[in-house]
């Protein structure tokens, strides 16, 4: 197929999933696309939903009721029922692979997941112009893995068409955003025989034209769900009678946010969810949230965490509740290893379309592809994580966060192209 | 009809109710069994939903999916069309009528609707173990209405009965649990030829065989609907970015229960509903609340409101957001008339299954029958609210609330009998 | 002594106490004047300091240092030395008797203390423009303490002029303002004969020209010291190794406030004093705050006193430190004794200067007089609480408070009637 | 003199400022010290207080009664009345100067004062056992300052005594734990002809044997004093008449600690003292708090700043008080220069007794040296910021504080050796 052909298709595929965003565990349609996809490149290997993932490791699962929605409106949207089927309960996720012979094991990793975010219907937001918006309201691809998977695509095709000899995989996870399904994928055993593994991602405040050869300075993460359970009554007649679990959780927001700086590096926590009660003259019994705690390292995180845990715990009792903190996802904090990087900084520099090479940045934000490279890792692999510039109108996680398409063609390009000088040099 | 048909066609309407409580303005399913039964009674005149209100002063409507949901539920339970059609936008409620010649103009009002709680499944609580638990997941009749409607019907099969000469209206009145339906149904025109108006409770923490010939303390009481509006951020990246409304809701949840206690009697805030946000990792852009001031004066509901107001606007200017505050229902407080109250404390006093009598109390809670009051007592009319006792295992509101049946006698004996009294005696 | 010059030494008295006032458990000069000003009178039993206390009983002493330095103040001002020694400790306030032969015992309780109030200088505030401002800095007579002290004297003179037959006590109580003084002067004997008390105060909202036979409606109050102990540390270097006492204090503060209403009546909660902390770069380590609690009833208090605990133990956990609540005051409710009542109100209705007498009217606050009224209620005795009115520009407990000296008399005069009335018609 | 009788001195003179901690602007004991110890060495110039100070620029001045407390406190230490009154208004700090020929002016920056913090009396805290804890109540010197005047002394004492040929002079700074006095001094003149300035500070969580030729990392800050100014009211008689300075603290504390943190690198904020109300009873007038936000940059305190300033007016405003918002101190960063400190590594790693010289760390707080060290470099010449490692028990800021005295040699040596090799070597 023709270079220009191929960055069509896609072009095209980034713009129909951006058109259908999943949320996490929820990627019918996505998983449904991306096989459809790789088949038609062709591959030698394809495990779907639960043979690509630990299914027992995955975390932050949503109910059973948010999941049997989404397979409902993907099968609106026209996957086969057998392939639902296959990924029921939300298994979803594919790995593809290239079985050429005698080399090295190579591995790609993109993530698939949308946001909860309901996307902007400004005439100067690119997809709301150019008539592919979500179509799901509320949700929306807000971080570019629309482009991921695209690229992950790309990628496949390419080495597929090269004379690259070795092992090539390409992984597609779920649930990133919810940091779910990392250690799932990891734990998968499908990297355990990676020898060099790359990740990807598009934009991280870089514009079009500049690469980043490996991304640091991920931060531990953890998320919680908690809940207050306190006793309702009847607000006018017998407010003493109330135990409030809305007074409880705002005791917690306000105290959340105030837990102490730490001299060691940065932390961060948010209660980026809370919902409590049913009725303005009802004494709240029932308050949730779902919290994320933040740290430069893991050390730091397990600092906030353990802060966190006992604000909650005291504004429970502050308020005569009870009060449930249950972890529902986490990742380690994970470093790009130099050889690896050095190569894709020679390969970035040798790209035309690639105006600035910058060796090592620091994500500020969390990943669960950590899970991946630490596996990798471990095992005495190599893994870099790679950025891929992208002019982006809003910030990520807003509801104008828009790609370059421009920029797809310089990711599959540069990825795969590593991917073959990794084969041919081995670093 | 015997008296004991009756009283068991009474009953098995309140457990019919029971079963299918119906949320303020979504009454469908209410209002066609209130429209049968008294059709069945036989009445003068009936006037269903929109010629029941004036609907421009309908308060606290829910937005056009929850109406529509409720109406396409009340359709599956055999509700028929053209009563929906008249129904549309959720007019709900009945004004029926007996004309029977000279006389005074009496009415009751009874109101219908049901909560936002969840019924108790416990074997203690007896319309679960009797098989009449609520059939709509998260609505409960926890506050009797569904006793009031079946009263309702009752007294009007009693008056048709009896030798009453004059006019007999019974106001079914929807909305009152959000206080949205007592403005539209008092200034609907009904009420304005009453001269002598009774209202009933049943309850009230008396237990069965106790009658209130006249409640007073009504608690004025407001509520609101209440946004923040921020700004969304990645939050492990740019929390710096973010406008955070969850942290401005914690704040002024936090300081709303704490405006000051006042000298000159009691005062009630509630934040009963709160929700913000969308992710663990996103900054929340969007928070919102129910909140509920009350005071035992209209001057000590608005002392807590403008203290409300501002304590919100500031929580929002102090974490960089906006806010909004719109009422979204009031009452004000009403106070029972002295001749009425000795005319319903006589009936009651002569009833054999009524073995006390209160002249007054407290209600301690709002109500919107006050605007009824009020619009009668101000055209020169009477007014007053009766409470019929009846054991209740849990508190009003709360998921383990219950009504004794022997009540639904006593309570159409006695106000059947005051109607009676009332136009043979005219205090 | 003629009735005008005896008028002018009392209010020459009430200016020489106000000029001076002294807070609790530091009234020497204040107990010095009293005893000078009896002693002038002529009594036939003295009881000064520890003679008149139950010593161990006292609440809210302050630290020996405070103590020390009103001591030495009051040297400064002429108290001779073997009084103060009698006083020692802090061990103020006076009770002096007249036996005169056979008939009921009679006594009248007043107090004496001032608050730590700075007074005003306007010129519009008559103690700043005529000259007897505050000389104390920080210290005020702002709830006419100083007028009970004089009309305590004034009554004792005129019923030693009187034919009074029987035994009549004043009693001079100290710290009264921190609920202190009331328990120990009940639990030292001196009331334990008396047959009728009369506590009197001036204002309380109502103008010169009435008086309130019968105050009732004291909110049954609790005061706790409450500190907590963190750690401190650098803040910008270590700020994790702090465990931060204002933050602790300032979540308990947000949330004391916020303790729910009861249905039951009135309650109050107040954080009246906080400090915290010694510098802007240290983590705090220690924060303590004086806080009271009040209900309509004792169980009120209670509930209130009940979830302030909770809220305190909670802020301390929730920022990981360790919190103590000690009680340092309270005082019960009480009600005034309906026979005694009809005795002042007939002695005041024949009253030329008063224009109005209210048979009853609720205080709406706290006194520790509870004490002494329950006391000798216990034991068979009657006991009324009198409020003289008296024009006060500023509220109790203001800068501005002031007492229209016109009710000196008015009070002198309607006690000792009542007084002397009681002795003849013992109701 | 020999050099054990010279560190013999050395540390006698820092036991003796040990035991008489003096605060910010206060320091009159200590400067009365330091001059005698430097006319003692002999100096060729002599400013003294208001001479050593734009005194126009002093921040954080205390007020007069405070002063006032303090000068009497040095009168009865035996400071005379002459110096006394040179140092009215607490104008305190010295600069000593040797005028020893041709070559650069090389300056020695030292701070003097101490901390408002209580020192241990644990018998394993060394200053306790050795008879020399601080006998000013609630001060302390719990930072090292008085280890810093007495290298001061000891590196003019080395320089007069070597060979050295330029002008040297010796800063001894005021205020500066209030970020008050560096400012005045910079701005006095002194340094304006500095080539080469040197700062100095013990400990930093280096042990003794340990040197940082150059401290980077200094954190930007600033000091507010901050009011709350309400109404007071009686608690429990008209709660809703006051408006609750105590109320809007609470809010503001709760939510300054909660300001977002930044991606751009570390802040801080602390609330570190406040005080508000007078007693139990009284609804809360007045509240006032020392409030202290820093940032990694300029930038980012003014970040931190100006969502400081947001939410102490909205907390004011949400409970209906006015707040002021002054700022009392503030400090830049800086950066200590590379040449230089390659100078004081060569001497640092030269040394006997320094067992590890590390070239660069990260304070992790502030200074207001910085402002000496930007008007140095400002005018060309070169600053570096030296750490001098001392075993210290506790944290710097806290009760268990201590210095090891092994450090007062190094220190002295460390730096009179690089004040003459600077001279020789003039990087």
């Amino acid at each position: 197929m023709s270079r220009q052909a191929s960055e069509d298709r896609i072009a095209d595929l980034r713009r129909d999933l951006h058109r259908r965003p999943e949320r996490a565990w929820r990627e019918f349609y996505t998983t449904a696309r991306v096989v459809e996809a790789v088949e038609s490149v062709g591959v030698d290997a394809l495990h779907v939903g639960p043979d690509a993932l630990a299914t027992d490791e995955r975390m932050a699962v949503p109910d059973d009721d948010a999941i049997a929605a989404a397979a409902e409106r993907a099968r609106d949207a026209g996957v086969d029922e057998e392939l639902l089927d296959d990924l029921a309960g939300g298994n979803t996720g594919v790995v593809a692979e290239l079985h050429r012979g005698e080399g090295p094991t190579v591995a790609l990793r993109v993530d698939i997941d949308g946001l909860p975010i309901e996307e902007s219907t400004d005439d100067d937001h690119a997809p709301a112009a150019a008539g592919f918006r979500s179509e799901h309201d509320g949700s929306m691809h807000a971080c570019g893995h629309d482009a991921h998977a695209a690229i992950g695509v790309g990628v496949l095709e390419r080495v597929a068409e090269s004379d690259f000899s070795g092992t090539f995989k390409v992984l597609f996870q779920p649930a990133e955003e919810v940091i779910g399904g990392g250690k799932a994928m990891a734990e998968s055993g499908h990297v355990d025989d990676v020898d060099y593994l790359f990740a990807v991602h598009v934009g991280l405040d870089h514009p079009t034209g500049e690469v980043v050869a490996g991304i640091d300075g991920f931060l531990a993460v953890e998320h919680f769900d908690v809940t207050f359970t306190g006793e309702s009554a009847h607000a006018g007649a017998k407010p003493n009678e109330g135990r409030n679990a809305n007074q409880a959780l705002a005791a917690a927001v306000q105290n959340l946010y105030a837990i102490p700086r730490h001299e060691d590096g940065a932390t961060r926590v948010n209660a980026g969810r809370i919902e409590g009660g049913t009725a303005a003259n009802i004494v709240p019994e029932h308050a949730e949230m779902a919290v994320e705690v933040r740290g430069e390292t893991t050390a730091l995180k397990e600092y906030v965490a353990d802060h966190a845990r006992r604000v909650i715990r005291s504004a429970a009792e502050m308020h005569d509740c009870e009060a449930t903190v249950d972890t529902v996802g986490d990742a380690p904090s994970a470093v790009s290893d130099a050889d690896l990087v050095d190569l894709v900084e020679d390969t970035s520099n040798g790209h035309a379309d690639v105006e600035r090479t910058l060796r090592r940045d620091d994500l500020g934000g969390s990943e669960d592809a950590t899970y991946l490279m630490k596996r990798v890792q471990e095992a005495g692999g190599l893994a870099t994580y790679v950025a891929v510039g992208t002019d982006h109108p809003g910030g990520h996680h807003t509801p104008t966060f828009d790609v370059d398409e421009a920029t797809l063609g310089i990711g599959v390009d540069v990825l795969s192209e590593s991917v073959l000088a990794v084969a041919d040099e081995r670093p």
